[in-house]
Formats: C-alpha cells, structure tokens, sequence
C-alpha cells in the first residue's frame, strides 16, 4: 500500500512520553498536569452518567454546553456566537484543527504556518492535498516577521494557521501583530485557523488576543480551544471550536463523518462547571505562579530561560552544558539526569536545530522540586 | 469558500431526531438504547476519575483496553491480534471508518460499498478524493449479488467496505457471501473494511462472520467495533479498530493527528469490564428478545415485515398504508402517530425509495410498547 503520510514518524509526545516512563524520568515532555481535576468536576460526570446522559450528544455538542461557550466568549472578548450554528463540540482541540483544516483546503491550496509549530498542523494539510508554507522563528525571542509573511502570501494563500499562547515557544501575539496579519488578510480570501488552546494560560497581566476580539480577523476565523486546558483534564478529550455560519457549516460536514459527536456526560459536566467563571479566570494566577516556581528553580542551573508569556511550557538552551543536537540532548537528560522534555527542533519540518527544549510546569510543587534538583546538576 | 462536500445535508438522524424532540414523539429513528447502562460501569468510571486517570492516553489507547480486546477476538474469531501495533482505540466506530478510509484512499481510488450503506462512508470517501462505486440492495432480502460485484471490480478498486450485521437492514454475511468475497480480493490490492459494531447482535443461533475468522481476508482488513453498541452507552464515544500491523500503522499516523488519544477514565472502565465475557456473550439473547418482542408486537399492524438476523433495527415496509415517499412517511408518522423511525432511502446515495422505514428497538419495554400501541393504529 502507499502512505498518505509517508515521512510521518510517532509523534515526538508518544516517543518522549514512551522512554520518560521506561527509564522512570519525571516526565516533563508531553504536556498535561500531574495532579487532580476538581473533585467537583468528576462528581459532575457521575451525575451525569447516574442521570442517564449515556447516549449519543446533538452532532454539534449539547445545546447547554454551546450557550455556556457563547456567554463566556462574549464576556471575554466581545464576540456573539450563535450556539446553533457557530459552536461546535470535539473530541478535543487537536480533533478540531483536523476537521477545519479538512473542511476547507483543497489539493494545491496553500498554508500558511509558523515553526516551530505544534506537529498535527502540518500533516493535516499534507492529507487534504495542501501545500505548506512554513515561517520559521527563532530565539530567543521567536517574534513573527510579518514582511517575510507577506512574502510567502501568494493567491494560492487559503489558510494562515496561528497558535497563541504559542506551543512551544511560550510568546503571545501582541497588537502590533494583530494590526499586520489584519493588513495581510484584508481584500483577500484567506481564512484563519486560529489554536487558542492555552487562552487562559497569559500572564503578566497581559490579555489574550483571540481572534474573536477582532471583527475583520473574527469573521474569518475558526478558533480552537480546549477544556483540558482549562479543567486540568487533557485525557477527557472534549474541546470546540468557534467560527461564523458560513465556516461553522462546511466544519460540521466533516464533523458529522468524523468523530459525529462527543463524550455525552463530559458535556454535562463541563456545562455545569462552567458556569463558575472561576473555574477559568483563576487560571493566569495559578500557571503563572507554577511559571515562577520553575523559573525560580532553574536560576540555579546552567540553563538559559527563553521568555515564558503564555501557556504552560518553559523552554531553555543548554550552550553552556552541552554541544549535542537537541534531539539527542532531550533523551541524555531522560536517561542520566531523569528528567524528560521535548527537543523543540522535532517542531520544525526542516528539523531546525536551536539546541533548545521544552519543560511542562503544568506539574505538582515536589514534581517541580524534583526536576529542578536533578536539572541544576547539568 | 468551495465547499470540499457540496452535496452533504445533515445526517438523517440529526434530523430525525430533532424531529422527534420537537414533536414529543418515540424516537425509534436514530439507533440508541433508552435505557440505563450497568451501574458497575458508571462506578467504573467514577473510579478511574477519582484514581487519577484524566490524563491522555497513549495515542494508541491504553494498553489494558487492547490487550482485553486482542484476548476476547482471539476466543471468539481464532485470530491474534498484537495489543502493541495491531489495535487501535477510538472515538467511536465512526471515527475508525473515517481514519481507515483516510489512511487508504489516494485521489482517484475506487471503493466499492453497498447501499443501503451507513451515511459517513460515502463522504469520507469523496473528501479523500476518492470514487464512489456502489451497488444497491434490495428489499426483502437485500443479498449482495456477487457477479454484480465482480463488474465493478476494476484495477482502480482500492477498497470494499462491508458491514455485518447490516445498519440498515439487519442482514449478515453467510458463508457463501465470504466465499465469494474471498474470490473476488484474492490476488488483487483491495483492503476490506469491515464495519462490525453490531457484531455481538447477531440472533437465531447464527454465528457472527467477522473477518477476524478467515486469515486470507484478516490479512487486508480493517475491522471496526464499538463500546457504544456493547454496553449501552453510545455516547461516550469509545470503539477500536483491528488490522494487522502494516495497515495500523497507515492508520495511526492519520489517528494520532486527527484525536491524537480517546477519553481515558471511560477506556480504563472498558477495560475491567470486558473482563466479564457476560457483558458481551449476553448481549444476542438481551436483543433477541427486545426484537421477539417488537415483531411480535407488529403483528398486529398493517406493516410488512422484513427479516431482522441482526443489529438493533427492524425494518418494515408499509405498501398496505400508504403511497408516500418514505422521507415524506417518516415525517408523517412522528408528526400524526408519535413514532419516528429513519426512511430508508436516506441510505441510498441516488435516493432509491422501496417504502422502507427502519425502526430501532434497542428501547425499554415499555417505550417498544407504547410505540407499538401507536403504530398499530396506522
Ligand atoms: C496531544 S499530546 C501533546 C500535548 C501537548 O499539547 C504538548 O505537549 O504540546
Ligand atoms: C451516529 S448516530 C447514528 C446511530 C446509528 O448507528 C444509526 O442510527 O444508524
């Protein structure tokens, strides 16, 4: 048989996550939490399942889950999501940038994405027939050049990808991005497929710019996100995706075929538990303070700490401690220092090489206590 | 934006039952039971949660799930499935059927299916690029005429997809079926994807006739099953898929970026629950009866029969009552009798109208009862 995904490896996740628990390293590689969701989350889930919601979900999510969804993004950023027709609920975020993707390149369209970038983007649009145009960035700052941006625009431009808070590098957009991708988009025919996955996860006080703050970007835009992110549950597999009619129809065409619906008592839950604005505006608070805790600890390393704005991964060069590729350096750590991260080189298609990784804090204090006391040994 | 799936309305069972919803009638259309599932596994799930297991899954599943799996097809079919590279978990039976067939078909492959056919495979084939051969069945006993078959085969055929029991019409596969079948892929490059969810309703003392059974079609098969249909929870969106290793691997690769995992406090219940053979070797007399009794019951009205050997779905054909077109009937029905069922030509992709409705009696008796009382009265 012939691969429609030929030069596809294991994702970098399941290859960290596989030797992070042979060798017994603290895992700090694949990114999720290391402590428990809110017992009143999965009191939630039993009532539901106790209640009886154990059967099939409304193809685009429970209807009370889709207004919790609207409410909350109007009072974020503004923007009125019609829960009939603009929300939809996935088995996830990554799930949802598939099935946009999907719903709208055609073969020989082009992509426009931004490396490092998170691994699924680019496959994605290999499997629809799509062509990918990819910008690297660099540290330490890893800053959008919009002028290199432009050059890559051509009419074959369907699609250009954005993820902020950024995976891996940990920037943000900032206005003056918003203003030049605004500037590239206008009077064209681009969409925007825009990862907000870790929106709750800005810090500094700075504020997140969804697209949804935006009008012009807005009505263009299908915006991800994810209540694993949110409820400390990634392995719930529930996230959704916004964006107007016109795009919300051609994604539930591919939706309904894919997955057809979502976990049923996971929505109940996530709707009630929604309703406690808490349960995500406490969160910059509590990563930032996981942020600091970590940043704090690795002061005492030989590391350098690239800047950490947003979501809930620390990345670090290591020039000081070592000369190998990234790829090799990741799985030395793992196995003599025991702590596991993720080379950011596996996030460039051209395997770009930064000598940079990638830690998760999204970890307990004595996990964090841990991996710094084995990392300050480097 | 070009629409990559111009011609796709809603699937029949949203609308369906939306319908039924809005008009306070028996949903008896889209096929889901109205009863509780055990409450070993709902405190199954609760249990996992308050272990701790709300992180991701492997990507592949957890491995106790497979190997529980791999054990009870080995008991049942004889075939060895490695948990390691041959079995995959998903978000339900349809998310396999959409990752298999992407995983396989390039631009310009053919794949053949038989209608009445399950509403995703066509489209998922056609976002694929691929070329849509079908053959009709027909009423009343809908068998595959194999020498038909033979004509469609052509060097381009890449694919057959076949589902036992049969959604909608309640046939299975005989011996003669697999015989033929088997004359048809052997020495040719054509993968078979089987659609088994309904491979543990199966009545009369039949024998379910996976492909898991016979080693020269096990060989290039996709076998696709669902938790949904085992235990009466089709909403929490559990099922797996089974090939050997070098087609899993195609189709991890699509899987991995498409959900990348499945929810895993509701993986680490199945687990422990298959444990019991009871939750699925009691599952054809637990259906049979539930059918026994829905026939039995239509006796009574002006319905023709057609034969159920297996699935949850009994079908009629009404020639006695009414002239209508079935999507015209069906409406009729729910709104003037209180009973939605799903009109058969839905399943046909040129619309094709033998007067059929499709009744699920996966429902508690006194939802087949009252259903009955009304359907009686036509
Ligand atoms: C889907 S597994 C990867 C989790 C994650 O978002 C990351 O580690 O970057
Ligand atoms: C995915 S909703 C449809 C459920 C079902 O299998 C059917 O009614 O045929």
């Amino acid at each position: 048989i012939i691969s429609k995904l030929p030069q596809t490896p294991t994702t970098i996740f399941t290859v960290m996550s596989a030797l992070a628990n042979e060798v017994g390293a603290i895992n700090l590689s694949q990114g999720f939490p290391d402590y428990e969701c809110s017992p009143i989350l999965t009191e939630l889930v039993h009532k539901a399942m106790k209640d009886g919601f154990n059967q099939y979900a409304p193809m685009p999510g429970l209807l009370t889950l889709r207004e919790q969804i609207s409410h909350k993004t109007e009072k974020l950023y503004g923007a009125v999501y019609d829960p009939n027709t603009e929300v939809t609920i996935t088995a996830g975020g990554t799930q949802a940038i598939f099935t946009a993707i999907s719903a709208i390149i055609h073969p020989n369209d082009e992509v426009i994405i931004f490396e490092p970038a998170y691994d699924c983007y680019s496959p994605t649009i290999k499997l629809n027939g799509g062509i990918v145009k990819s910008l690297e960035l660099h540290p330490p700052d890893y800053r959008i050049q919009w002028d290199m941006v432009k050059k890559l625009v051509s009419n074959k431009t369907r699609m250009i990808i954005l993820n902020s808070p950024h995976n891996p590098t940990a920037t943000i957009l900032n206005e003056e991005d918003i203003k030049q991708l605004t500037d590239i988009v206008k009077n064209r025919d681009i969409i925007i497929l825009s990862d907000e996955v870790y929106e709750h996860l800005v810090f500094d006080g700075n504020q997140h710019l969804s697209m949804a703050r935006y009008p012009e970007l807005q009505q263009r835009s299908f915006i991800v996100a994810s209540f694993g992110k949110l409820f400390h549950t990634t392995g719930w597999k529930v996230g959704y995706c916004l964006a107007p009619a016109y795009l919300m129809q051609e994604f539930r065409k591919i939706h309904q075929f894919n997955v057809f619906s979502v976990n049923t008592p996971m929505q109940v839950a996530a709707a009630e538990y929604l309703k406690d604005e808490d349960s995500y505006l406490s969160l910059p608070d509590f990563f930032q303070q996981k942020r600091d805790y970590f940043r704090e600890g690795l002061k005492q390393s030989r590391f350098d700490l690239l800047p950490c704005a947003g979501s809930y991964f620390q990345s670090v060069r290591y020039q000081n401690i070592a000369d190998e590729k990234d790829s090799e350096f990741a799985i030395r750590v793992t196995k003599e220092i025991g702590v596991a991260a993720i080379p950011v080189s596996a996030f460039y298609s051209r395997g770009t090489d930064h000598q940079v990784l990638r830690f998760c804090f999204a970890k307990k204090q004595e996990t964090l206590d841990k991996a710094i006391e084995r990392l300050i040994k480097l």
